[in-house]
């Protein structure tokens, strides 16, 4: 028997009630909704409440993948967590999210900032194509709101909390994960980071002082890079795949900002009815963005469509995924 | 041609020169020589400097590894970097090694604790396995120093700081990693962990008042558990693979307390000098033990041996590995 492929066979996301929208944030920082919009494509965003973790998201996603897809949590080999906002530093967020389901199977996190959900997948499917394991499930989850500073106008307009998790399986029919571009270039990490709480830097009154425990981003930077990198890396999988833009049924992008993901949909040559974005709804939830997408979508996909995944963010990282959907319509 | 095997191909490592010795400790909290070295084997163990992150142990471990096995900085594909006290919360460590050796290639952290490194080096293996990849680095790597209260006497004397790093190349010879047992319950995040610097609870005054940036360990608890399981896991994977205790050359076991060790090489049936030791010098360096351990023996290592990796930790995470080393004395 040939090899198998890692199929998504199901995907749920979770999204808290509570709506921080740009009219609240006028009322917080000097901004207004007009420059938001414009600059972001931004509306509004959601945040989980204090007192709670990433894995308060996760878990509650992956409950819902696991009932409509009727998969007993018992039969789950390994829980990915992609997050930069674990519940604590350590243990891994997928060993609480296991707990909070009620199991105990193998699970770590993945650290690879925005393209983290990219990079889990990837991993993810290395564990079903080598044939060790059977159900494995990767969630992209992050709860922004516990790492932005909400006096910095400059970012706390860009972030939501959000989490959407899928479940791979072994595939034999030619769907599922075609192909994975991972690009990384630490000389990104000035632009991008969060310079306390780290071994370099561990967290004492002068780091909570310096206001260094939040997301630090150089706007016009990071904007240069990932408009370039998300738009090079979405083309040059398709190039690799032989796929033309009519073949592509739908861009999967990385949420960061609607003008990145304008320029990668048009270096692909494709138009904007194939790009799933929610950006608006949700802003950039991080590791959250792509199966988020991806569960607001679900409906509208068949077996065998052609979907081009693509992010980029922190480090840098950036890189894109080649997949033929395996279903029809909900799981 | 059949699949490849992932096999170790050249292993180094980077300890600090500062020595935090038991009679350093004994003038720093309540404890005394004679109780540390009884209760868990352990001399003295390595600091790295303030200011300093753990990538400052990792780049220049893999350094040394690039150099010793021949391999141009620029041929390699991946880098893994298991770690819970990464330089940053983001960007990954990885990242930032990477731009350290000079190059920009994909590259992610694995959060699992102390089992980090067994975690990686299965992961590791399934982008070698799966012909995705072919020169992969596992790095383990820990500034525990950084996440340590040296006020409390039951955990500062038992962390180091240290890196040891593996390259990963496909092989055809039957070498290499055989199988991996990977398990976790996060029923075990109650009694080891640490409270504050996550999406849960972010660094506050409050959180560095109450000292909650340091490992939490309930001692008692965890060594009952680490003493069962990793004792379990390793009987497991040799029974699963048909070894005898004959079979096995060496037990390379996370240096997390001798005691945890000798019942762990007990229950394999192993004696004394079939055991990688040196606790006594690094202490628990959590994803750094095993790869430091390989780097120690590597010269009386042969081509065919077969290890037995083990380790237990945070999650709690505990596995196991079954490798035939894939070469003879130093690579």
């Amino acid at each position: 028997m040939s090899r198998p492929s890692a199929a998504i066979t199901g995907v749920h996301a979770f999204l808290p009630e509570k709506i921080l929208s740009n009219a609240d944030l006028e009322r917080m920082v000097d901004t207004n909704d007009e420059w938001i919009q414009s600059r972001t494509g931004i509306r509004e965003r959601r945040l989980l409440g204090k007192g709670l973790g990433t894995s308060d998201m996760a878990a509650p996603a992956i409950e819902k993948l696991l009932k409509k897809t009727n998969t007993p949590a018992e039969s789950i080999d390994l829980i990915i967590c992609a997050t930069v906002t674990p519940d604590m530093p350590f243990p891994a967020t997928a060993n609480l999210i296991a707990h909070k389901l009620g199991i105990a199977c193998a699970g770590f996190d993945i650290g690879a900032a925005c393209s983290g959900f990219l990079y889990a997948l990837t991993t993810g499917a290395k564990f079903i194509e080598s044939e060790t394991y059977k159900k494995v499930i990767v969630v992209g989850a992050d709860k922004m709101s516990a790492i932005i500073d909400y006096q910095d106008r400059n970012t706390c307009v860009l972030f939501g909390d959000g989490a959407g998790a899928v479940l791979l399986e072994p595939n034999y029919e030619g769907v599922g994960i075609m192909d994975s571009i991972l690009c990384a270039d630490g000389a990104g990490a000035a632009h991008l980071h969060m310079k306390a709480g780290g071994s370099v830097k561990p967290a004492s009154h002068e780091t909570v002082d310096a206001r260094e425990h939040y997301a630090f981003q150089d706007g016009r930077t990071v904007f240069k890079f990932a408009v370039t990198k998300m738009a090079e890396v979405a083309h040059q999988i398709m190039e690799k795949n032989q796929l033309s833009a009519d073949d592509v049924k739908y861009l999967v992008p990385h949420q960061a900002n609607k003008r990145i993901i304008d320029a990668t949909a048009k270096r692909m040559g494709v138009s904007e009815d194939k790009v799933m974005l929610n950006i608006q709804k949700y802003g950039n939830t991080t590791a959250g963005t792509i199966p988020i997408c991806l569960w607001e979508w679900e409906k509208e996909l068949k077996k065998g469509d052609n979907l081009i995944l693509a992010a980029f963010g922190g480090g840098f990282t950036w890189g894109s995924v080649y997949l033929k959907w395996a279903y029809d319509g909900e799981a």
